[in-house]
């Protein structure tokens, strides 16, 4: 084949608007740009406006060095939320496609069209945010007065009874005293700490589960309407949350609706209830149908055949009206004063539904999440998903996803040769790009920005830890996290070089001892950050690539007249590199590096510069 | 990165069988093969019986010359219809994913993972069938007595009297008298033929609609319980299909539900109705509700704003009931007795639906075939998309597509350089073989063999005229029709190298004439046909790629141990190939050419051979 020739069109305002057309219906106008002296006879959009192609011709309009630009207008679908499209070109004897994946010669599967979503867009906050995750048991003890104590009580019935070990003591190994050993981190300890996080520059919390639960993780809640006695009271949350609203800060909470403790008194294992008969000793318990049990025995569905956490059973409305549909569902109320949260995130969500597997999950999820919207039409919605998450984001379901799928996985595999099950995984940049783009083409533009991207969290090994120690790959991966597209988030202690194996070695206390002097991480992810907010481009900016072969690659984020350029060297050794900067418009400019202020002149379309071994760099353009 | 080592699996019972485990649970017992030689540490088949990744490890079964074999079982998910699985392989350093497109270095996206649909499954008669599409005005004229006379009656008002054509007359220019004027085809024609449609070896037949309609090609529909008298009675095509089921072939019907004439009593544009008011004149008409108006206006919705097409509102209980719903519905009625069709070919499936655009169209689709199923269900359900059918075909609404996605496109691309908007379009073997993978790989393994392959239809330009009669090409498209994975489907006349511009002049009479001396590409088609007849291979095999290049492609079909191995050069020069024999378990063998009964040598799994110019090849393993 011959090598494809340049096109882009990106989705934000620059390239994509929606207004009204006379008849008052919505259309979005569209451009693409072209290289101004390729040859090409038309170029068309496709669309699909009752599911059958429609194919609208472009005009060609002003050019700008070598770009040539065109446009054009296409209906937004009325049948159905998501308007798809992608551009045919007609050149010479051949044809080309411009679609999320990138230049085909041939028509692209519906997948990688571009998607706009008429209906259901997430909240626009989400885009400025940077969210940072914290395990509160780890993060800091602000109330050692409420600390789970030393054999205060037992998990599991009496088999694993609590340890209160002294802060920065190491966790357990994995298998030992995992979910029984406390550090005492709490409530008060977070809002302590808030000065350090805005400091810092996060804007969000996404807290782990904090209602009341025996375990550490406290993914076994065993009461939904109250936070878990040792992380404080609920009324000290209602207080913290006042005070990162005052402070423009957002908060988003663990919801874990898939299943229960076995300690829950619906469930109630180990014939702890007085007031009520618990569903597991009680076949006519007024809770029995809450879960799944076989006929009248003990044997039940544990999720992931775990038989400590037995699921929920979602085809009981009784557990809908508690969860979700009821006035007073659990789902509203911590979004209603005096909590006033700003987002969910629900745990395991693709897998809750009815019986052992996920029947009817779609169903619930879309219940989830008119649930929570009646409440607050402008809460965030995100979905966990260790895998890939696209049938959750289409618009109804979730508004985001933790994105592992479409970011931590490809960047694990590419900087850390590893993939999810630690294994060994090796990309080039090239696969690197077309798995990033896979995954974001086949959402709308709008939920790509509102993914939820890290590097690592308490299910993971820290991604530093992955890399052996390495820093200077390290700060490549952050650099990534910061100016790819999708809200970054940062797990605690990650700006301080906290290390930690695969889980519960993941989940180390927070070493505060390294906040007391300067630590030149801490200043890295600052300045990052620092980048971050201060640039509409990379908050909500489309992405441009402009190189991707071995080691190294490099892309644009442009937002108005905004634009900004990631390169990153991956090899140990230094490396040439040309970046076609024609292709975002420059010709003979200068660029500007966030971080050190040098200087480099863009020739004749062209950026050439050499990176040295393991090196990153963030550049604007100078006016 | 590395060149891609050999991996295959393929779908049909060699590589998938699916039996009961010791609790009754139903498994997938799962066969992979590598090349014996390539250092793999393990093997994983990823599948999510509850939406999360799980990777069961392969056990290292048999070698057979180059070849090393893996075996493992999986469950069959409980919670959803679609099994979706994968394979992992673990080389060394890096990893290898096998799913439907490929090998890949990194995970699949969902959409290209291997899908076992255990609830919804096609009619296993498919698979051995020969369609063949007629025309009904313009294949034989059995009764002139029931002929169309010229101006016996006008379409559109007073606008367009018939005319009546005598056999072999050139149809009009496009725009001109396409849909009223007659040549006088009809089901006794049909009939009539069926000896020789047998001794071509064709074993079903679709024809487009025959129920009582204006226009020739009549789809647009007055009375959807009545054959058109201009084609015959009821009563004879019930002989028909009597006669049809006797010869043990099949019969699928056009239904055009999407919209009617509006001549339809109903609608009654032209004030023609004596016993009832008909909607278009009347806003109190009972059947008001039936279409889609603006008020007591005389705006309705026409398909694709065409009015003399008025879109049925499927909203309107009433039109369910007699379309689907009712008792006695018109989809259930002809499946009945006398009737005893096998299968419904439904136009425009996806453009239906509510409003203008198609809302809630899924919903329709599978109302539909439930309708269908619950009268037979061993019927076929056929869906029309002249672009990507994938989201209709996931087994609860269509068992197969008219697969111009999938087939035709493609194919036009590669031997015609058109695509199906008759524009320039260029792909090689590389890109056609991706193109048709993506498309398969995207719906289970039953529904790809249920697609209906055609290379025309009456909606496109001729094939062989789409080649500048170029008869060459023409055979090897033919031969890929009848090897390929799905049933395959000749245009009416195709046998007798029938040319034909776009619609109408791709309507052309069949020339009877051809067919009283040997005609060349009749003995093809025929000798096609029986070699798919013969070959379980050709029906039902797995499809494994042994060379894609330029102009030049091979592929195997395999069933239990019969090998067909399909060889092209699309090339109008000599190509000397070099095919790798041994991926498909042959070492030192001989195969034959199914046409020439020449044979070749296969030297340590590597069949080397020469092809002419625009030569094909369908060679068998000779025992």
């Amino acid at each position: 084949m011959t090598n494809k020739p340049f096109f882009y069109h990106g989705q934000d305002p620059n390239w994509v608007t929606v207004r009204d057309n006379n008849n008052s219906e919505q259309q979005l106008h569209l451009t693409l740009v072209s290289e101004a002296d390729t040859l090409i006879s038309t170029i068309f959009v496709r669309c699909d406006p009752d599911n059958e192609e429609e194919l609208i011709e472009m005009t060609r309009g002003e050019t700008l060095n070598r770009l040539q630009y065109w446009h054009a207008a296409i209906p937004v679908n009325e049948d159905q939320p998501i308007t798809h499209y992608c551009f045919k070109i007609m050149q010479n004897s051949r044809q080309w496609w411009l679609h999320g994946n990138g230049v085909s010669p041939r028509v692209p599967g519906r997948e990688a069209h571009f998607k706009y979503n008429r209906v259901h867009q997430p909240p626009a906050w989400m885009q400025s945010q940077v969210f940072y995750q914290i395990f509160p048991d780890r993060f800091h003890n602000g109330d050692p007065s409420i600390s789970v104590k030393t054999d205060e009580y037992c998990l599991r019935g009496n088999e694993r009874p609590t340890i209160a070990l002294p802060w920065g003591h190491p966790v357990s190994e994995h298998g030992q005293n995992g979910p029984n050993e406390f550090f005492g981190g709490d409530i008060k300890g977070i809002h302590d700490k808030l000065d350090y996080l805005q400091d810092l520059g996060v804007t969000a919390l996404y807290l782990n589960p904090i209602f009341t639960a025996p375990s550490n993780h406290k993914y076994d809640t065993t009461d939904y309407r109250n936070i878990d006695p040792h992380l404080g009271t609920n009324a000290q949350f209602a207080d913290m949350v006042a005070d990162l609203h005052q402070r423009d800060m957002k908060i988003m909470l663990d919801a874990v609706y898939n299943h229960t403790s076995v300690d829950h008194p619906w469930f109630d294992r180990y014939g702890r209830q007085t007031e009520h008969k618990g569903a597991f000793n009680h076949p006519d318990s007024p809770y029995r149908d809450f879960y799944q049990f076989t006929g009248d025995t003990n044997d039940y569905i544990g999720w992931k055949g775990i038989d400590s956490l037995p699921k929920l059973n979602f085809s009981n409305p009784e557990v809908q009206d508690y969860i979700y549909a009821g006035d007073d569902a659990v789902i509203k109320s911590w979004l209603r004063p005096p909590y006033n949260i700003d987002g969910w995130r629900f745990d395991v969500i693709h897998m809750l539904g009815e019986g052992k597997g996920a029947k009817n999950n779609a169903h619930y999820v879309k219940a989830f999440r008119e649930s929570a919207k009646s409440v607050n039409p402008d809460c965030f919605i995100l979905g966990e998903h260790f895998f890939e998450a696209t049938s959750w984001l289409h618009g109804d379901q979730e508004d985001g996803a933790m994105n592992y799928y479409g970011f931590a996985h490809p960047l694990r595999a590419f900087f850390a040769h590893q993939d999810i099950s630690y294994h060994n995984c090796q990309i080039d940049a090239e696969v690197l790009v077309e798995w990033l783009n896979e995954a974001r083409s086949k959402v709308p533009w709008l939920n790509q920005l509102s993914q939820l991207n890290q590097l690592d969290s308490h299910d993971t090994m820290r991604f530093l830890t992955l890399l052996d120690g390495d820093t200077d790959t390290m700060k490549l991966a952050l650099l990534m996290l910061f100016t790819y597209v999708g809200t970054p988030c940062v797990y605690y202690g990650t700006e301080v070089a906290l290390e930690g194996g695969q889980d519960p070695d993941n989940r180390r206390c927070f070493p505060w001892e390294r906040t007391e002097t300067a630590h030149p991480m801490f200043d890295y992810v600052q300045q990052l950050i620092k980048q971050r907010k201060q640039s509409k481009a990379l908050q909500s900016g489309s992405i441009q690539w402009l190189y991707a072969e071995h080691q190294q690659l490099a892309f644009a984020r442009s937002y108005g007249d905004e634009q900004q350029i990631c390169i990153i060297n991956n090899s140990q050794y230094a490396k040439t590199l040309s970046i076609p900067m024609w292709q975002i418009g420059l010709h003979n400019a200068n660029v500007v590096d966030g971080f050190t202020r040098d200087e480099w002149e863009v020739k004749d379309g062209i950026l050439t510069l050499t990176l040295a071994g393991k090196e990153g760099m963030l550049l604007s353009v100078r006016a």
